[in-house]
Formats: C-alpha cells, sequence, structure tokens
C-alpha cells in the first residue's frame, strides 16, 4: 500500500473491494447480499460483477438511482425497485418454490421505503408475500378491517414510525410471530426512527422481536428464516 | 445567614422554608398545591399548617407515608391515598358542585399510582372522576369493552408506561381531548418513561397533549381545567 | 407485487398510497389531514385529489412550496401559507360557525413557522384565533404588555425554542389551559428542540400540555377541541 | 373513588386490580402472563388467585423471592427458579407435548438470570429447551466447541451484555433464527444493557431480531411462538 | 505499592491520599477546597488535618453528616451546614472584609441544598450574601415583589430545577452577571437535573453562565470572583 | 390572520416580524440585539432598518454572508465580519470609553469563528479585546508562552472543542473568572460539541461558568458585564 | 433444567457456573481474570476453586468484601486490595520477572479505586508499576513536578473522572503511549463517567487511547501488554 | 482587532491562523499534524506552506479534494490517497527505517476510509503496514483465514462500524494489543457510530483500547508508538 509519488492513489485496488462469503450459503443456507450505501459506485459494481460471474443471484439493498441505472444497463435480467430501493439479478427461489405467506403492514404511507425493502427481500428468499399499507393505530378499525388477511401470515412485519404502536397491537391479535420495523419517519422527538425503536422494545405484547430502524433487509431475512422453518 | 460558631446550623429558619402563593387563586383561580418530594418532613408540615391557618385547602402530591401519618395525626379531617401518595385537608370544591366527566384510563395496574394521582387531583379541583384500570392495547378488546364509558368522558386521561401507546390507540377512538400520562413503568429500553413518553409524543393521532413522566398531578389538573372550561 | 423483470419498478400503484380514514369524522368529530412530507409528491397529490372527489375539505401540513405550488394550479379555492407551509382547500368550518378564542404566542419570530401551522389548524377546525409575536421572557415586560389580550382566550398555545419558559410563566398568569409548542429554535445545547421540550414538560407551572417538537398541527388541533368542548 | 374522610384509603379495591385478558388464549393460542414488578404482593397474589380459580396454568415473571415464598406456600404445585425468579403453577403444555428444541446461550455466568428467564419461558409454552453457558465471543473457541449442539435447535437465543457480539457471530453460523436478549451485565459505558441492544440491532449477520434488555420472557416467548409454527 | 502477602492491604497509605495545592493561593488568590464526596471519611479527615496544621482556612463541600460529626468533634471553631453540607473551619475572610453583594435565589424550597451551598462558599471567600427562596416563575409575582432586593446585588446566583427558568426571567430583569445554578430538583423528564441545565444554556437572555447540576460550590466561588473583581 | 382566498399568503406582516424591546436598554444598561439564523432576510432586514431608525446601534449575530452584503450595500457605517458572521452598524460604545480587557483564547484554529464572535460581542459592548489563538492543552507549552498575556484579563473567554479541557487548565491559573465557551468543532464522539460542553462544566477548577455550545455572543456578553461591573 | 415440582430450583449447578477458558493462556499468552460482579458469591467462589485446583494464578476484580473474606479465609495465600477491590492468589509473573515500568497517574484521590485495579492487574502480569496520585490539570503545575517520574515510564495511565483532561495533557508531555481511564468520579452533568470518557475520546493529543469508564482491570492490561511487548 | 469602518473585515490575518507546534518533536518525538477540517482552504494552505518552509514533513488529515488539488499543484512531492483523504508531503521516516509490522483490518469494505487514514498515519510515522480488508464477524471464516496474517502484527487496528465486534473477537485471539477504531458506518441504531464506540468499549476481551469514531489518525499513531516503543 505504498502510496504513489508525486500523484493521487485511486480509491483501492479490485482485490481489495471485498471479500465474497462464497461459502455463506453453505453455514446458513442463503447467499450473501450487498449493502450498497457506504461503498462508491465503483466498488459496489465490481462485487456485483463477481458475484454474477460465479452466478451468484445478487439481491443489492440501498441501492441508489444512479447505481441502479448503472447496473439495469449492464444486466437486463437486473430488477429495481425505486421506492424500496431494491435491486435484484438472477432468482435465488422460484417462484413455483416459494412457501408460506410473509404480510408487512405499514402504519402509513411513508414506511413503504422500509416495508417494500423488506418484502422484496423476503420473496427473494422464498416466501410469497403481501403488503398492506396504511393501517396505522391512529385509526384502528382500518387495522381490523384487514385482520382476516393479516392472520393468513405465518409472519407478520410490522412496519412503522413516530410511537411504533402498530407493532404491539397486531401482536395481541394474532398467533404467530411478529417482527417490529421501526422506520425513521417522524420529525422532533421521534429522533431519527429511535422513539419508534424504543416503542416496539417496550411492547407489553409477547411474540414481537425488533430489527434496527429501517432495517427493511433484516426483517424480511428474518421473517422467511421463520416462515421457511 | 451568618452560620454559627462551632456547631450545626439548623436546616433553615421557618421563613426561609416557602413563599405561600396566596394570590395563586385570584390569578388562576385555583389555590396552590404542595409537591413534598424533596422537601423535608419539617419543611412540608410547616407549609401545610401555615395553608391550614389560611383556610386553605390542601392537596398535597408525592406525600410519603411518614409524612402522611403525622399529618392524619395532627388533622382529622386529612385523607391519604396510599397508592398515589396524595394528601387532601379541607375541600375546594363541594362534591354537589362538581362537573362533568373525567376518565382516567390505564395501561396496567402498575400505572395505578400515577393515575390516582391524577384522578385524586382532578375530583379535588371540581371534577366528577373514573378509573378504568389495565386496558392496555396489547389486548385490545379490553379497551374496546370500555368504550362506551370512556365516552361519556369530557377529557380522558391515559396513563400508560413501556411504549406507551394506549394514548393514541383512544385518541382515535373519541371526540374529546386526550391527555397522555406516560408512567416510569417499565425496565430495560423503556429508560425509566423515556420510551412511553416519546411514544405519545409521537402519537399520530391528534387530540393529544403530553405531561411529564408520572406526573399525574399535573395530568389530572390540565383535565380538569379543560373539563371545567 | 411481483417486480417486472428488466426494468424499474413503479414508486408504487394508486391503490397502495393511502387508506383514507373516511369514518375519521364519525368517530372523532374531525376529518383526517393530510402530512405532506415522507410522501412524494405524486403520493401527496394523489391523496387530495381524492379528498377533493369524495368533497372532504383538506388541510395537509409540512406542504413543501413545489407540492403547493401544484395544487394551487389545479385547485383555484386553495389557500397556501409559506410560512406555516399549510395548504388549505375547502371549509371545515364557515367562519361565521368559529366559537372561542385561541391565542398563539411566540418566543420570538423565528417560532413563526410553527405558530402559524397551530392558527391555522386550529381557524380551520372552527375557532377564532389570534397570534402574538416575540414577547419571550428575556424581555417579560413585552409579555405583560399583551397579557389582556391573552386572557381573552379559552386555550392558550405557547410556542417557544431554546429554553421553552414561556409556557410555564403563562400558565401562571391565566385561568385556562396552556397547549406548549416547543420548536427546534436555538442551536449547540438546544439538541433540535430537546432543551424546549424537556423545559415545557418540566415546568412547576400547572395547567400545561404538551406536544412534540414543531407540531404546529397537533397543538392547533388540541387547542381546538378543548376550546369547543 | 371517594376517599373516606379522615383515614387512609387502602390501595385499591380487589375490582380494580387487573382485568384478566381471558379471551387472549383465543386470540393468540397462548394465556396472558403475570408480570410481577410494580405490582404489590398484595396485587400480584390477587392476581394469581383468580387465574388458578379458572384453573388459567401460571406463569409469572420477575417474581421477588418474598412474593414467591408467599405463593410457594399457598400453592403445592408451585415452582420457583430463584435465578429467573420465574414461577410457574400448572402445566400449560405437558412435558411429552413439548416440540423441537430452542437453545438458550449466554455469553458468561453473570447473563444466566435473563437467559433462565427465556428458557423456562420457552419450555412452559410448549418448547424442549437446553442451555449453553459462558460462551462470549472473547474466547471464541468456547463457542465453536459448542456449535453442534448449537446447530441442533430450531431457533436460537443469545444472551449477552456488554457488547452483545455473541448474537451476531451465531447468526453468521447457523441457519435458523437468532433471538438476541441483551442484558444488563456490565458497566461504565454498557449503561444498563444499552450497549449490548445497540450492538445486537446493528448487527450485519442477518437472522437476527432484538428484545428488551434483559427480557428473557418476551426472548423465551417469541422463541417458542417460532420454534412450534 | 507491593501488596502485602496473606492479607488485606490497607486503603492507602497517608501519603498517597491526596496532593495539597499549597501554591494555589499564590496563582488564583483562593485556597484549596476540600471536595468530601468519593472520598473516604478517613481521606478527608486527613486531608482536612494537614490543612489546619499549616493553618489554612477549610471548606469543605458534601461533608456527610458523619464525617462533619467527626469533624465538629475535632476542632471546635468548626461550623456545618446540614441543609447545604458545608463545613467550615477558621476564615479565609473576615467578615469585616467583605465585599458587594451577591444574591441567591432560589425557584422552590427544594433547591435550598445547592443554593446554600453557594451562599456559604460565596461567604467564605469575602463576599456579603443575601439567599431569596421560592420565588419560581410559575407565580411570577413573587419574583417581582423581591426585584428590589435583587436588583442590591452585584452579581445574582439563580438556583432552579425542573426547567430552569428562573435565571433566564431575571437576566432579562438585571444589569449584572447570572449565574445560573441548574439543581437535579425534578422527576421523569427533569433527567437528574439535565432539564434546568439545558433550559439555562439556552436561556434566549444575555448575561448568564452556568455551572454544573448541583454545583452550589462552583456558583459561589464564580460569583465571589466577579463579585471582589 | 385570514388567509387569503385561491393564492399564497405573504410570510408575514411587517407589524408581525419583530417587537423590539426598546426598555431593554433600562433595565439592563444594553440595546437589544438581532440573532439573525432563524429569520429570513426579510424579516432580518425589517428588523435592522426600524432599529436604525431608531438610532439604536446594532449588533446583528449569525449574519449569514447574503445577508450581510445586503446590509452593507444599505447601510454605509456597517461592518462584517466573515469568520465571526457577526454585523456591526454604530457604535454602542465609542473606542475611548472602553474599559478593561478581555482575553479570548482558543484551542485551536477552528474555533476563530466562535470565538470572534465573543471578541466582537464585548468589543461592541464596551471591552478592550485580545485574542490569543491555537493555544490548545495538546501543545501545553504555547499557553504557557502567552500567560503574561493572559493575566492582563479582568476576564478570560476560553474557546475549545473537542474535550474543552483549556477553559479548566487556565482556570487553575488565573485569578479571574473564566467564560468557557464549548465549540461544536471536532467529529464523532464530539456529538456536535457535547463533549467540550460536558468536559467544561465538570471542569474541577472552579472559577469557570460556561455558555451554550458556539455561543460567542452569550460569552462575549457576559464577559463584558463582569469587565464592566 | 426441568425446574423440579412444588419447590425452588437452586440457582444453577455447579457446571453451569462457567467455562473456564483453560486454552486462553495459549492463544494470548495471559489467563483468565475472574469479573466477580454479577456473579453471586458461590458462583465466584466455585470458579475460584476450580482454578486453584487447576493451579491457575487468580486475579479477582470488582470482588466485594464479603466475597473477598471468604476467600482469604480459604486461601492463605490471598491478597485483597480494599480501595481496588482486587483479589490475587498465586503469582502470574514472579516479582524479579517484571519488566518496564507502567506509571499510574490520577487527577483526585477520588479516582484511587480505578487506579488501584489498574496497577494491581499490570503488575499480576509482569510490569514495574508507580502510582502519581491528585496532579489533576486544575493545578497543573502538581503535574509539572511529577513529570520526571512520569518520564520513566513505558506506556502511563491516566485516570481522571470529571472532565477528564489529564489524559490530553499527559499525552502532550510524554513520547510513549497513554492509556487514557476515565472514572465515574463527579455529579450532575458528568454522567456517571460519560463525560470524562468523552473528554478522553475527542482529545487533540494523538498518543491516545481510552478504556471503558472504571475499567482499571483494561487499562492495566493493555498497559502491560505494550510494556512487554 | 479593530474591524474596518463600513467593508467586510477579513477572515483573519496570517499570523492569527495557527501556532505551530515546533517545540513538540523534541517533547514527543513526532512532528505536528494537519487536521484540515474545520480550516478553511487559505488556512490550512498558509499552514502547510508554512511547515514545508520549515522543512517539516507534513500529514494533512481529513484533506477535502479541492484542497489536496491545490497542494498537489503546489507541491510536487505531494501525495493523496482519496479514500481515507490524507495528504502527505516529505519523509518524516524513510521506507528503509520502518519498523514493526501494524496490521489494519476492516469489517466491511465501507470501513476503508477510517482505516486507510490509519494505515497511512502509521506508515508516515515509522511502521511497516497490512491491510486485511471485509472480514467482519458476520462471516467468521473469512477472519479465521487470514489469521496467520494478523498474528504477525505487533499491534492490530480493528476499524468496524455498526456493532464494532471485530475488535472484542481479534483481542481474544491474539497476544498483541488491539487498538479498536469504531467507524460511523451503519444507519438506524448505529447512531453514527456510537453502536461500534459503545461495543468496542464494553468488549469483554483484554487488550484493547478505543479511539474516536472515525479516528484513523489517532488508532495509526497510537498503534505506530507501541510497535516502535
Amino acid at each position: 500500500m505504498e502510496p504513489k509519488q508525486g500523484g493521487t492513489v485511486p480509491n483501492s485496488l479490485p482485490e481489495d473491494v471485498a471479500v465474497i462469503d462464497s461459502g455463506r450459503s453453505g453455514r446458513t443456507g442463503y447467499p450473501e447480499v450487498v449493502y450498497c450505501r457506504g461503498k462508491t459506485t465503483a466498488q459496489a459494481e465490481a462485487i456485483i460483477v463477481r458475484m454474477r460471474e460465479e452466478q451468484i443471484p445478487v439481491l443489492g439493498t440501498r441501492t441508489r438511482p444512479a447505481l441502479a441505472k448503472r447496473i439495469l444497463a449492464r444486466f437486463p435480467d437486473a430488477e429495481y425497485d425505486t421506492l424500496g430501493q431494491t435491486l435484484t439479478i438472477g432468482r435465488f427461489c422460484a417462484p413455483e418454490d416459494r412457501r408460506g405467506l410473509v404480510v408487512v403492514v405499514t402504519a402509513g404511507t411513508s414506511d413503504l421505503p422500509a416495508a417494500r425493502e423488506a418484502a422484496v427481500t423476503a420473496e427473494f428468499f422464498g416466501s410469497n408475500i403481501a403488503l398492506i399499507n396504511d393501517v396505522g393505530v391512529a385509526g384502528i378499525h382500518r387495522l381490523f378491517a384487514r385482520l382476516p388477511e393479516i392472520r393468513k401470515a405465518r409472519v407478520v412485519i410490522a412496519a412503522a414510525g413516530m410511537e411504533g404502536a402498530l407493532a404491539g397491537v397486531i401482536a395481541g391479535l394474532v398467533s404467530v410471530p411478529v417482527i417490529a420495523l421501526p422506520t425513521s419517519i417522524g420529525y422532533g422527538a421521534s429522533f431519527g426512527g429511535l422513539s419508534a425503536l424504543l416503542g416496539m422494545l417496550n411492547s407489553c405484547a409477547p411474540g414481537i422481536s425488533v430489527v434496527n430502524i429501517d432495517n427493511g433487509f433484516g426483517a424480511g431475512y428474518q421473517a422467511n428464516l421463520i416462515n421457511r422453518r
């Protein structure tokens, strides 16, 4: 890593970029996923290209539009969800092999980015999914109207910002595990999702476990693991 | 305040103890209240005695049992609520002059101390009160079963710790103001009631305003003000 | 929600956008409000259009100028307050049906955005309003000069950032409920309004309840509820 | 709730104590649990007695020794775990009906109270359990030595305080869901378990979801739900 | 520091206890003060004895009653203030040499311990002092009634917990420096004085500077420095 | 405040902008200052123009360059400090009437903006000033080299970010009051100046009081008050 | 782990207590240490006995006096430091094999417990140690007086609470690594050592790295590692 | 510092910019380093030019690309690392005089900027370096695969964001000091690196000390000090 004299050292050599965890499938049953934020476009692209060369199906999360555009141009079978910022290339699980149902529920429209990241992730790894939007507890009849659909789930993901009460209310109404997905929606004393996170961690309803703020990927992955167990 | 030579200076002279805000009734319509915590037993007793000498009806909050015992022994018409730690002597508002209804709702039995402080306060200042206990959102049918009673209120106080979701759910179901009373019930990431406080401040249901953690007095006072407006 | 092959999935289908809580008026007496932040321009516009189709009067909060411009172009009877970023279309309450008086008081000029959101909201839902600006406690005679006007209110909203002391001082001077509206004005240890929020929650004057930082809408809604009770 | 004249009002009448959620089994498949902290001994005992009268099997958590002693004296079939402070009376699930395996892993001996609360809970509701103690990541070979046992689990609970790294390391080594149980073990910048909680929420290994600090009950309940799904 | 074999090592040898900063007077004009908390009784006593041997006048702060009792027994000219927990032996400044006036103002009776620590400190180092108690801003006329006395001060110390608004209101009414002394009085969201501290730091009135929570000593010392400048 | 039909309401009418505290000089001896942040350019300009019409000398703080440019164009005697973002028009105190010396010391070059705001403020209100830059405690000999100059001060302002140790070290070396001015310089765990603020509040050297993070104005104002007392 | 019927289950069976990391010496060159807090007396004693059976030299930290008393009674060669609460049995490194010098410096007497834990640890693992007490930066000449001794060190440990400035000042004066050991000494805004921790992390002097609050063991261990490298 | 009439005062005169600590080499053995953030381009450039005039080798950290470009144009022997944003001119230690090995290990590619700042710093001051990327604990076999290389180090720097577990796992596997370098990588509850910082401070593995979030310079400097001790 001797910097060159009299000039600018390039960002890093290709071999520095990342160590693809090719044994991951063997250990955990699922391939690695590319978290694109914090990587330069060049780094992320290099990783994706290498994975495709090894024919690993790709799920990229937090994929900025500019990066997505490059990948879509290069891989004709790539798909990009502009709201959830997920990118997929190839299939880890064929549609006909999907099993069970993961229902993703949001408190409000602003929670859709995290919710769709969760939904795309769970589908990618082999779950059937449904997304029920905008049924927050401030108008609780909206939630009750959708309970029959929610009760079809093997696992429910509850995405909510602000006070995050949705997860606890649902957990008291269903007999399956609820994955609570706090979002950074809100302002002032929501402190970037901290309020929703704390609310969900402190829910007095059992049957809830929580992922990081805006971690739709983590929620979808865990929901799929539980669903396909 | 020249300390005495060669000895211990007494805690403070009687005239130092407190300045009774005897003009408060004129300005705000209600007499001063004695917040007993942070005062020595001698200080609190001195204040109460002086108020009774001026025939001001007394509401003492956060009254430790030992202090209450002294006051009960001295004033035969004193009343003490062991759970809410409120002490009253005399009446500010005769029972027949009470107006309207303030309903205090708790998420769980552990919220009763704050809830009863709120109820005693609202009653002392002139409201009829009802207390509905243990109807937290984790078992939401318990709340629905009591909705007809809750809907009789002119103001609702919602007392809850942990995630504090009760306030938002109620506010979406009633047409009157809700005073959210976060309690310090919980452990771990409840951070002494911070979680409930943040949840209530971030509720997406309008029609809620919030008081300090465990501030039953403040909730009851504000509810009575609104009720009797 | 099967993403399309080889391309970009649109942000979300119209039916995903939001569930208009059309039963809200029946339950709480007031229609739903559109919180525009966190929604794309397309999402917010779709919701507003649908509400107008159902002839629901619209109050939009946190409406960015670009969105407001689109709506103003489409609905000739829309009104936009550039400082408070509120947008209204149609009337929920005719001017002649307004009742009572809500006085909104600010500590300083920088608190006006939150204060005007509060004032527009209270007026929209049926209160007469007055706004008294720049009477913070650092120059307390300015506040005293306006006390006669403030004392005409049935409810006072006190908007202040920094130390948020305005709410407690006013509550000690009036006999009506005070809604404390902390704002994010300040820097350094104001921590985005946290300082004002904590100050207001800890006020030793009774008769105060608090809404979220910068939540002018919540303050105005609660004040109107109390005023029209 | 009219306080009695000239005396002390009892803590609360029996009918105030709690609303047993007897429909809970129908909705969620599992009976209610008694969280004993924050309740007086009299309140907790009254609730337990009433549940036994309705022949509901009892799981009490955070049961102080003094309360446990009273219950053990009254109910000969009660059992108490002094470390995890769980109390059980009757059986919700007979030993022969237990299914699957939940493995509870601790980073250190000090994590045992939370871990045992988790284990007792999962067993009570119908899981077989194993507890593997003191295999924290600072001596990672201890963890590897127990991997074959851990890999028999359908769900793993990872209990750890301090930096909470155990959950992420395990999640990278197994193919089943991991429930991360942060504990308040540590000092200084562990801030009562906050450090472990944040570490677990931020784990870069997928397949983790998190419960509140020291919430062994929540971890055990969720693990059983997943295990028996 | 070789620990002894087979036994308990004493807490520390006398020479370890403390390094008396005997040059402090020369550098700053004032002798060192003994902060007793965090020291064992033996350590504190050893330091005080040594200072008296060198005929340094002693001001001890945070002196527990048990320690004070020992010192009072040993030094007949020692004085102890039980409320402020200050201990003095000897005089740094004779009463006739005191100059100027420092007025210490409290928001409430519970602020007296910090206020008296401040007053005793300022007097010890050479200021005349006055203490005005219980004039918090919730009943602002009480403050105005004492303004003539407060305006005699060369420096004002404003001691307040909860929202800490007293400092800012006073600073807008006087032409001298205000030292804001936040106290840990309050509960819930006062977070041990954090709320008062933040309120005072964010005061929009100029002419305020702030010391640590409950740091009466620091306030009194700084006020005396300014007063005698 | 009736919003106009079918259009955009202007930001606020001139009479709303601000209430000039023209009695402030009488009460506190000093005129009001214009804090420009949080005000629109139009609001700030309107306030300044009105003050000049009343011939009040102007000190504007946090004056963005664009605003400064407008004012400099309009008032030929305006002065602007680009680093400290202070703007002055007219003189409150003629140079020949300045008294005493306030020395502003910085830990590093990055602290200059806050330090210069402090220096300009103290000078505007009547102090002679000196600014000693870049003498942080990491190279403590730099500080010792400047001690003779620092010791000429009647008041010292110590501006430092990061760990904020400068204030405590200076206070141990001088016999005059030190105003500690924490700055937001730093990154990571400096948390926007919180680290420096806490360090200064906790200094074990007496003779320090603290202002808000980056509050150069407050430091300079308080220093001048003390200096000219 | 099947709880026994009709009674109390013992705290845990011996085999549950802990997994002694007997391979630790091989991997890292040093044996395991017993952190006694959070363990019951029985658990800690069982671990120590087992280690002695395997002839592993014991260093116990955070050893309460009651536990120490039991161990001292059982092992005649045990040593206990009452201030630092360290317990040692046997020798890992004979005195004649100690190498280099670690100097532990404290800001004040109250920092001695953490400092002595550090010193005992470094000595146990093979360093010569010296302890220099009470040379905090508020009286910086005390530090300079001891610089010649400090400069003999190969590693310096700087123990300080409150603002924690000692570490940065020393690091600017020596050419060896400084281990910063924040302590929980202080009150109010020291927040249990957080202030010192942040100050040390933000020091602008290079050559510092930091351990957890009150983690004397960690500081001593790391210092010895560096010293003996 | 008299501001000029009728115009803008320049940012600060050259002599204000900074005090080069030219005695630093003598005291600590190493020259001063230029921390470029928080300095204007003109300020940073002036400092660098002056250092080169005195023939001091320059290490600039946090050097924005625009500043680097100016310096590279002026000094043909300057080198810039675009990822770590370090700039060097001249050599403090010739390649042939480097000693020992510092291994910098990252948890993920996003940690490279901090890691490279650390590596460049250690090399500049005289260490041989190796950088091992992307071996975070979620796929722990990647770490084990590189253990032989890591074990060649005299000091290891472990750079990780999110949960920061890498440092503790490595410290349990090596016999040399580990410098933990938390990074701000992550989102949500990583709170800008706070989660990693707390995790590293709380690691139960001894042999770790921690630097500020993203403080690659501090880590590299400390590692080199230890390595070359």
